[in-house]
């Protein structure tokens, strides 16, 4: 309780935060502060660091930005305000290791934290595009990639160094791809990458680079550890030197109410949770299931208040008495959907883990 | 054997081909026929059709532009070939019900074609860019669909009507999307939408509009048949009025050799396939397994030749004698997976069977 209550006194976040790790600030919050709110409180918001939050002095903040560009530029947060136009975008963030809990109840997963369901949150993020910016530098058709430079370093990295990423320059173009200054219409908090961070809606949070300092037009995705050793999906058997590059996320859901492991009175029970496509698709739909996957009803899935956010879902059922399993699966605009078993998922880092929802409850009889 | 005869004597299609109906032509190539090529020749593509195949002559052959434009225009085939220059895409086309025989398995599907993996075929498609034209007519930017008419009638569209489709404005404005006049180099055949049909990579084969006449900028998706009602993933307790309708393709692949039901000599032995992630997605990995998914080989995979085309790949593999099943799964690059089980994507239409591929073998002992 110590870690819970330094985490939620420094960082302004909530007393129930799920604290994973309180050096570096590792927090999500419980399975049922996320339903039903498209918007997340900034409050509640997952954190996720590899190193000390730097407290950054916005006045004295610089953006390099350089590499394949006409020329090198820097700017001040007061350039960028005044520079370029303000745009607003709502979009869900979601860590890699989202639901990697479910992976390591297959087989442990040393040295990662048990992150649930609320490593997945949504904010409305405002700053500048991305792309503005690299078009006022000047970005040279060659360039492949655009990689982020930021100040916290890690001491989990091998060798440690300051974190970075990059993602694909047409994902950098996109219009949704900010240089955010602003969460929920507030400064950013230090915690989630003040003065400035960059947000990538639709791919993995890591690329989301916090406290950015310096973006880097390039032929090449990032040689940082973050991008290219750590976030890859590794074979169950692994290669370290093999694996996937995660970037765009994979369809995934998951049931915020009831909670895992809740008592109920016997009756009509609300089940609800949240869905997620990552990259250019949507939800399509969210099925539920009581028996096991052999039967399934279709959820009440809320409107698309955005392209790159999440959507909420809800379906009332009359639970069975006894020990129930409630299991939840999304569809995305493609069809995909989730499969069925973590074991199937299961990889060495524990990412991605998008198989079926899954709660188990007791029903009065 | 009748009907496979005339299909290839009358739309010059190999003579192997697997003619699921003769009137409207159904076929597709056999499974070995699509192995290791990139290109499928233009005599094993397959063939997906809902009424007769018209013959249309070239020289009186229009394209009508209207809807949603600053002026109705009508192009002749020189028009299109002098006033907007050519460009060529190698792209894989996939059929919504490719792998359908998979669900049929599990729950019959009456009135629907037991497709196997070969409604799958890749081809070099030119022409020009669908959204030059529309450039050319002056889209207004409140235009969200771009919708396709051609002038074959099906008898089996509720009620009888000529076939049409809509891809959503951003898909139509990518410069992957082609109105094509040839294939494989040599001008489009009639079986496959002489003189001009639409390509829409990384979607569904039915958006793909052969022989189109007439392209309508409109704020609403295509109320056609095809769209509206046909080509929707139900569920699987079927709401007609309901469903997901089918666009960008979800992560698939299949096994190309050894052949289903093949008897095999001991020793080693090369399995082989295809994969395929559609809309703006790759292939990141496939797997192979020979006991039923406990553990996983990764296959070699083909380097991507296209964002558009699929990829083969191939793995050599000692397998026990005796009865054995081959597994194969893909990853795309969200980390997606194929789901493992087809009786938990079965829908009423047997649509996006995108479950592990699974051929059953003999090995002498």
């Amino acid at each position: 309780m110590g870690a819970r209550t330094e985490g939620a006194l420094v960082w302004d976040k909530r007393d129930d935060m799920v604290v994973h790790e309180s050096e570096p600030y590792n927090a999500e919050p419980p399975r049922g502060a996320l339903a039903d709110q498209v918007l997340t409180a900034t409050d509640t918001f997952y954190s996720r660091n590899h190193g000390p939050i730097p407290r950054l002095e916005p006045t004295s903040w610089r953006l390099r930005v350089d590499g394949m560009v006409d020329g090198a530029r820097d700017f001040s947060l007061d350039q960028l305000r005044t520079e370029f136009a303000a745009h607003t975008v709502l979009a869900t963030l979601q860590c890699a290791g989202n639901r990697r809990a479910g992976l390591i109840e297959v087989r442990d997963i040393p040295g990662e934290d048990p992150w649930g369901p609320g490593a997945t949150s949504t904010a409305q993020w405002s700053g500048v595009r991305l792309s503005d910016v690299l078009a006022a530098a000047g970005l040279s058709p060659g360039a492949a990639h655009i990689a982020f430079d930021a100040p916290d370093v890690s001491q989990l990295a091998d060798p440690p160094q300051s974190y970075g990423a990059s993602i694909p320059v047409h994902k950098a173009l996109g219009a949704e791809t900010l240089l955010a200054w602003a969460m929920n219409n507030q400064p950013l908090p230090a915690v989630h990458g003040a003065p400035v961070r960059v947000v990538v809606p639709g791919h993995i949070g890591a690329r989301s680079v916090k406290w950015v300092q310096r973006i880097t037009a390039q032929r090449q995705p990032s040689d940082n550890y973050f991008q290219a050793t750590a976030y890859r999906l590794l074979p169950a058997e692994a290669d370290p030197s093999d694996g996937l590059s995660l970037g765009a996320v994979a369809v995934n859901s998951d049931i915020l109410r009831p909670d895992d492991g809740a008592s109920l009175p016997a009756g009509p029970t609300e089940v609800a949770g949240y869905a997620l496509a990552g990259g250019d698709r949507g939800v399509a739909r969210v099925d539920v299931s009581v028996d096991g996957g052999r039967t399934w009803r279709q959820a009440e899935l809320d409107d698309q208040r955005s392209p790159w956010a999440w959507q909420h879902w809800r379906c009332t059922l009359t639970l069975p008495g006894g020990e129930v399993e409630i299991i939840a699966r999304a569809w995305d605009t493609s069809a995909a959907a989730q499969p069925e078993s973590p074991a199937q998922l299961w990889n060495p880092k524990g990412y991605v883990n998008n198989s079926w929802a899954r709660v188990h409850v007791t029903v009065d009889r």
